[in-house]
Formats: structure tokens, sequence, C-alpha cells
């Protein structure tokens, strides 16, 4: 949910769901700085057209380019998605218009990962999502969720378990927000909930999005996805991962030297501004995880579905990717 | 953290920490009633304590007794010690006089639930734990956290890991604020943490609590605590439970009978006052949950350590205890 308008970005202000549905105008890159390291926009997806457009931004208000990016990279060190938005932007003649090809691009990106995705889901089937991977945390449509929409679109019918996704509640307040907006039932439920859900019988599968993933199949993605991945296999339940390639980055040969970001511990110590961890207390607050290859059952993207062995798959479906790129 | 004073319980008020250290006094079953079901005071332990008090509390003013017990039995389902201080109260000739015993001896039987777990702690370990556990669920002293405290005392080098344990936020609240109280190190950290700390190699063992053990050792506690026992498992690390016998229900054979609390939907929806689930969105607020004995290592209890398999190790606890008892 973010857009280039004549000048400035437009986003939704998702620190502010589900109460209010604001926009922030960015018309700097200090400014879109600012709405991304605090999560006014979130989401790979989202961050990959972030920083195109913060490129396109530097252009428009006279800001040298390699100036613009260096800020830009380090606001979020997990997503791969923000290298490669930034990137597309310094590589191309024209930034704007190459930062508002990124953004349409996403669109038709995750349709393509939801339809890809769709049939893992069958009729009736109850579904586990954590964090927020909707339309919010994309330029629109959404990935995991994504899948889920075009199942849902498709004619199944679908019941979502939503991680409400401490500290910072994506899943309470976004996942459900646009859930029900699209008329797929919700339930959310406490992160510690999930696991006794799988051993009631409750879960049919589980599906996520992700923030970077390596050649190997590791998946850098939302604190606590890995223990659901772990739950999840031990209760021999499908894990799904869904993303576009551009989250795909061969750079990286296993999840081990994927950048975990450390957020501020106030997003842990307070809440809605009340203090609920005590003064003088230590808070750690990775905001990611690493889930290895082999919890993963598959890795939906908008070339294909990839099986594993990932090594094998994800270099098939870049390398298809690559070549698409070049006709 | 409950104590009988000449006609009325006193008992620290669990909704204002870590913020304000404030007192709730109950002069009357229902305002005991009340106490409980807003978590003012919660804890297995103490609820066994506030049982055998509300009694106490239905003499001094005239209630029927056994209109007082129907209505605390009502107050909360999972933890079985409310239940067993009701009994002991409604058996005794002096309910109040055995409302005083059973809390006093709470606080020797969580130092023994200590000094038994102590041992299972070797220095320099990293706990994680779950919940509060501490002198706040109980009359004194705590369960797990007693056994840290033991541990602690006895000249170990402890650094704890506090879940912050969503919805209530026992852990990062109670929890916290005691370690913090007894100089123990203690790092708070969101639910969904707990997983990837064990995978990258920062957790030594884990230790709960419990609100009921059935004879076979299945374990009902705050929501979470199965995650973390397999997690726990899938890491090759020691899960332990510490609690008093009191919490040992051997009429259940297993886990799969304990009534399982659903909570208020807005402990979940709504965090200090701010709405963050949606309205119209569903919550599933089940407020514990069934680790089988299995998962468990060990279970430190007054009485001893049991070991696997708990068919056999909890009952003997159970009939050295009655023998005591008996004594």
């Amino acid at each position: 949910m973010i857009e280039w308008c004549d000048g400035f970005v437009r986003l939704i202000d998702q620190r502010r769901l589900p109460d209010e549905l604001t926009f922030v105008h960015a018309e700097t890159v200090d400014q879109l700085c600012d709405a991304i390291t605090s999560l006014a926009i979130r989401g790979a997806p989202a961050l990959g057209a972030a920083g195109a457009m913060g490129i396109a931004l530097a252009a428009v208000t006279g800001v040298p380019l390699d100036d613009a990016a260096t800020k830009l990279r380090a606001t979020r060190p997990t997503a791969v998605n923000l290298g490669w938005g930034i990137r597309r932007a310094l590589a191309a003649a024209d930034p704007v218009s190459e930062a508002v090809a990124v953004a349409g691009e996403d669109v038709a990106r995750n349709r393509r990962v939801g339809a890809n995705g769709a049939p893992l889901l069958a009729d009736g089937m109850r579904v586990l999502t954590h964090c927020n991977t909707g339309s919010l945390a994309c330029v629109g449509y959404g990935t995991a969720v994504g899948v889920i929409r075009a199942a849902h679109e498709a004619g199944k019918d679908l019941r979502v378990w939503a991680d409400e996704t401490r500290p910072v509640l994506q899943g309470s307040r976004l996942t459900a927000w646009e859930l029900r907006r699209l008329g797929i039932p919700v339930t959310v439920i406490a992160d510690g909930l999930a696991g006794s859900l799988m051993a009631s019988d409750e879960v049919d599968c589980v599906i996520v999005g992700a923030d970077r993933i390596a050649a190997n199949g590791d998946v850098a993605n939302k604190v606590g996805t890995y223990a659901l991945a772990v739950l999840a296999a031990h209760h021999q339940l499908p894990f799904y991962v869904a993303a576009p390639t551009s989250s795909i980055d061969q750079t990286m040969s296993s999840g081990a030297a994927i950048p975990i970001e450390r957020r501020p511990d106030d997003e842990v110590a307070m809440v809605a501004g009340q203090r609920v961890v005590p003064r003088g207390v230590e808070v750690d607050n990775r905001a990611f995880d690493v889930t290895p290859g082999g919890l993963v059952s598959a890795i939906v993207t908008d070339a294909g579905v990839a099986w594993p062995p990932f090594s094998n798959s994800l270099s098939r479906i870049v390398v298809s990717t690559s070549d698409a790129h070049a006709h």
C-alpha cells in the first residue's frame, strides 16, 4: 500500500491501524526513511517499492542518489527487497519511471504468487498465518495472505488463524483488518496458542511470508516464524512460505549470514504508551528469525512453487526469472 | 502474595504491577471472587490459599460455606489448587485457622520445591521461563522461579529469559519485576523469540510452573507452555516443571480431561485500553494448554523430583505426601 504520486510518496500509516485509516505523504528521502524505520510502512515487498521510490524522491529533490541509497539501506537490514528496489532505481536511466514500474510489477507478481499457491489450500482448510503479508505488506494483493485470498477467490471455504504477532501486533492490527475487509473468516490468537491448536487438530497448514530467502531455502521472517515451523513439523503439518522472487537472495548460501534486525526495546517494554517491563530490566527485541529450509514444505513464488531440495528448485526459479527479464 | 488479616484477605493487586504496588482488601466472598476472576491474584499455589481464605471469609461473614465453595470454584477452572484449598478449609473444624495453615504451608512447600530443584540448574546456565511462578503466584517464594531463586541463593550465576507471556504479560510485568528485586539478571522477550534463542544456543534449559498435573505427567499450564516443550525437545534441552504436590491431580488419568479456561476476548483485543483487534473479528483466548508428560524431563515438587515414567514416580510422591499428612 505505497504509491508514487507526482513528486511524493503516499502510503497508509500502518501504525494507526486498525483504529484509523490515515496516510503519510513523504516528500523527502528523510521523511520516507522515517516512515520505514517507524513501521508506518513495512513488509518485504512494500519495502522493495519503497526503496525504488526513495531513489526517485532523491532524483526529484536533488539529493545525490548514492547518499539516498545509503540512508535507505540503513533503515531495515533484514528484508532483501529494500536493497533490490534501490538497485533497480539506481540502475535505471529514469529512477522515477523505474520506481513506478517496480510498484506496478509488485501487484502482478503477487497475483502470480497467489495463483501458484492457491492449489496448495484445499476447500475447508484451517490456515494459520503469522505477521502481515497482505496488501499492506506489499504494493497490493499480498503474498501469504495473497495465496489465501486467491484460494478464497477460487471459491474455497477457508478459515484463518492469525497470530497477533508480538511485539508490533501486525497480525491482530493488520491481517485481521485486511481479512475482514475481504470477507475471509479470521480468528486472532496470542502467539502462544498456535502450538496447542495444532495439537488439538484445529490447524491444517501454516503459510507465512519471507523477508529474505537464502539459496538453500533458509527463510528469514518475522520473529516467531521459526517456532511455528518446528511446531508444524512436530505435528506433520505443511509449512509453506510465499514470497516474490525478489525476496530470494542468491548471494546468501544459507540463512546464517542474514542480518537480523534488533528493534527498539520499547516495542516490547511499552504497550499503547504504558510501560509493561519494569524500568532497568533488559529487553531483547530481535525482530526476525531464520527457519531452516529443512522445515519448509514448499516456497511459493511468482515464478512457480519450489519444492525441496531448495538449492536446486530455487536456482531454477531465479534463472527462469532472469530469462524472463532478459526478454 | 496473599494473606489472612483479621477478618479480611489482603493481596497485592497484580493488575497494577509493575507501575504501582497496591493492595486489594477483600472483605466478602464476592470481593475475593472478583479479585480472582480479574487476575488481581493469580497463580496456582496462590489460588490454593485464596480458596481456603474464601471459605474462611464465608465463615466470618455468615455466608453458607457450600454456597461460597460453589462461587469460588467457578472463578477459575484450570488450576486444581483452588478446589484443593477450598476442600481443606471445608473439611476443617475451624476454616479460619485452616486457611492460615494452608498459607503458611505454601511458603515452606515452595522452599522445598526450590531446594529439590536447585541441583538441576548448573552454574552459568541460561534459563528460560514462561508466565509468572514467583512469590506473586504463591503465598511466597515461588515454584519455577523458586527453583531459580534457590539456585541463585546457593551461589550459582544464572541468567533468565522471561517470556513476556501474552496476553496478560505476567512475564514482563511480574516475573521481571520479581527477578529484578531478587538481583537475578533477567531479559524480557516476546514469546515468539524463545524458539530461535534455542536454535542459536542461547538457552540451556526451560523451567515452568503448572496449574494442574495429571497422573500420567501431562501438565496444564499457561498458554504457550506446550510450544516451549516441543521446542525444547527439538533442541534436546531439558524441560522442567516445578509445582507443589497440591497441583497433582490423581483423579485425572491424563491431561485430556483438564478443563481449559477461555478468558475474555478483550485480554487479546485490547492493550492498555486501546483496541488492537478490529471490531467484529473473532478472538480465541484459551488461557492454558496441556503439555504431554512425554515432553517433560522432570517434575520438581516439594516431595522430591519425579522422573519419567511419571505414572510411577508421581504416584509414589503423592503416596509419600499422604503418609506425611497422616502423621
